[in-house]
């Protein structure tokens, strides 16, 4: 039976991206090589490389406009770590804003470089909502934020206007939704939700804002010496950034981010109709700041979850089991999750209700 | 045409890992979902994790004797970081080992935590050897050393006897020779060479080192972080770390290093005869400390190098062109390549010899 993959990352990827990827191990390019075999500085792989590169700032739109794309290790946690290291001022000063654990991990490493402020913090409602009217200082070397929070189903749908440069950690929604990206000065995003498998993380910086603090950057993780090796100053992860080439490339054949933000709203509107108006279920996060990546639910009525996690199963779901900071729900629908399946989703939620809006009546 | 990889890493694996790990791609474990799509907390990829670092101790015959085995992301040079980083006191001072341009790559790092002694270096001779006769201050936090030298073909085949921890960068050796591993405090290793896909690094360490340095150490950087959540801190490098159990569970089926051991003996053994009896061909490490691994060797007549060139290409051999830092050439010869590989390799050698050994001459 067809699988409808909810998974919160990893996650679906194109079904053209494993076809394509299975055969590359098989046989790259008719090499007679594996992928998995070739040096990375072979000159198949290099353009590999440099296709994706150029691929990520041109579906961004932001080429020649003074930013570089990486395909670095690690994932978003040494982010979390590299983004103080070479923008934090010796004696400077940061500003997060704190909306869920992911943007609390990169406070936390932060806080072993300087000052970091925390702007505001929706974490007195379990981080249900996006705070706002906060005040970035002037003073601050950077300002950071999490697009998309995965665990709570927040996502920010406008960035604040600041002097100082903006960090953005987009792992968990990059690529899904137009914006105007010149607004950031630096992208993060671990490769495992809308680019490819997971082992690739992907880092796209305005070269200007490099080089400013003072500080001896450990050379891993220094981001102009990557620069500087064109994202090959040790051994990248060869198999995962093939994945991320080969996702850019459908990404781009769908018609780019513009045409797969509308998929993604419909996808997105047709699953919370569904939680708002049937009667069994219930959104958990502000209706103004739901994610349209991850939306997360619970029963009205919790006695029902076994019956209807047997429901949601049997007609091939996997992966909504929510994540145990929120409980309940959580459905992840990045790029590559078709429409069919939150059809699926919608449709096992009604019949559900057919079935058991009674007995929920009776145990309230 | 069949090729003979020789390439220096990332390079070749059983053509069974490659066939499984195609296969997992379409479908892993009949589960009718990718690999790469899979959350890294399912109970399926929760298995390879854990059947993959007990492996690891087990080949190495670090059961039970106080080692945990992490599958890490960053590559060897990210370890170069995060030793010194767990490893090194404040106010403290580490002793290295300096054998070619990875142990040098390592050192440039420490040097930004405290005092990093180089106790010896075959750096003005090209790196050609490694040094003895060399002290390891009593005082170190721990001493470091490069097994194998990938570049200038050279191995360590016995490492110095100390009170202070030994860590050693296994990453071009790793698994291809019996050792007594107890010796070791801590090993590191990319995944590259001979344990799967490019985008993981072994850790194996005895945890009764870890916590001593009264640093603060980034959570991302912290072993005791990894160690406590069992190798998923973050995302791991889910494709790669299922590549390297593939390779561990075939080289187990091998009869574990001992019996890859006598292998890579024998191959090693025909190439650098042949080295060594060719008119035409010249070895460039000290023959005591041959790589087993990475043979180097030159023409004694670089005029020749454009016809030699044709004459293994022709053979269906890669990958032998040597590192710029050497010239000439260098074979890779990891533990999945076959010896039917090494003989095509020396077949070569020989025709090449039959054939140009006057000209060789005229031109001396």
């Amino acid at each position: 039976m067809k699988k409808h993959n909810y998974s919160a990352g990893p996650c679906i990827l194109p079904q053209e991206v494993f076809e394509k990827s299975a055969q590359a191990i098989l046989d790259f390019n008719h090499s007679g090589l594996s992928i998995l075999e070739i040096s990375h500085r072979s000159k198949d792989f290099v353009a590999v490389m440099e296709e994706a590169r150029a691929l990520v700032l041109e579906l961004l739109g932001l080429e020649g406009k003074g930013y570089q794309a990486l395909f670095l290790q690690g994932g978003a946690s040494l982010e979390f770590l590299m983004v103080p290291y070479n923008l934090m001022n010796i004696n400077g000063k940061a500003a997060y804003l704190d909306t869920g654990t992911w943007a609390n991990n990169a406070i936390k490493e932060a806080k072993l470089f300087g000052e970091t402020v925390i702007v505001a913090s929706s974490k007195d409602q379990n981080y249900n909502h996006i705070p706002v009217d906060y005040t970035i200082p002037e003073d601050a070397d950077y300002f950071h934020c999490t697009s998309n929070n995965t665990i709570f189903g927040t996502q920010m749908k406008s960035f604040p206007k600041t002097n100082v440069p903006v960090v953005c950690d987009m792992s968990s929604d990059i690529f899904s939704r137009t914006l105007d990206f010149t607004q950031f000065d630096l992208i993060y995003a671990g490769a495992q939700k809308n680019m490819g498998a997971a082992g690739a993380t992907l880092v796209v910086v305005k070269e200007e804002i490099l080089g400013k603090t003072g500080r001896t950057i450990p050379s891993i993780l220094d981001y102009q010496k990557h620069i500087k090796a064109e994202s090959m100053y040790n051994t990248p992860s060869v198999f995962a950034v093939y994945t991320c080439l080969l996702t850019l490339q459908w990404l781009k054949k769908q018609g780019g981010i513009a045409a797969i933000e509308k998929i993604n709203e419909a996808k997105a509107n047709l699953l919370y109709s569904e939680i708002d108006r049937n009667t069994l279920f219930k959104g958990t996060s502000a209706v103004a700041d739901r994610s349209f990546m991850n939306a997360t639910f619970l029963l009205e009525n919790p006695e029902l979850q076994e019956s209807f996690d047997k429901m949601w199963k049997e007609a091939g779901i996997s992966g909504i089991t929510g994540h145990r900071s929120v409980g309940g729900y959580r459905a992840s629908m990045y790029n590559a999750l078709p429409m069919e399946s939150v059809q699926v989703l919608v449709d096992v939620m009604r019949e559900f209700e057919s079935v058991f809006s009674d007995q929920s009546q009776l145990a309230q």
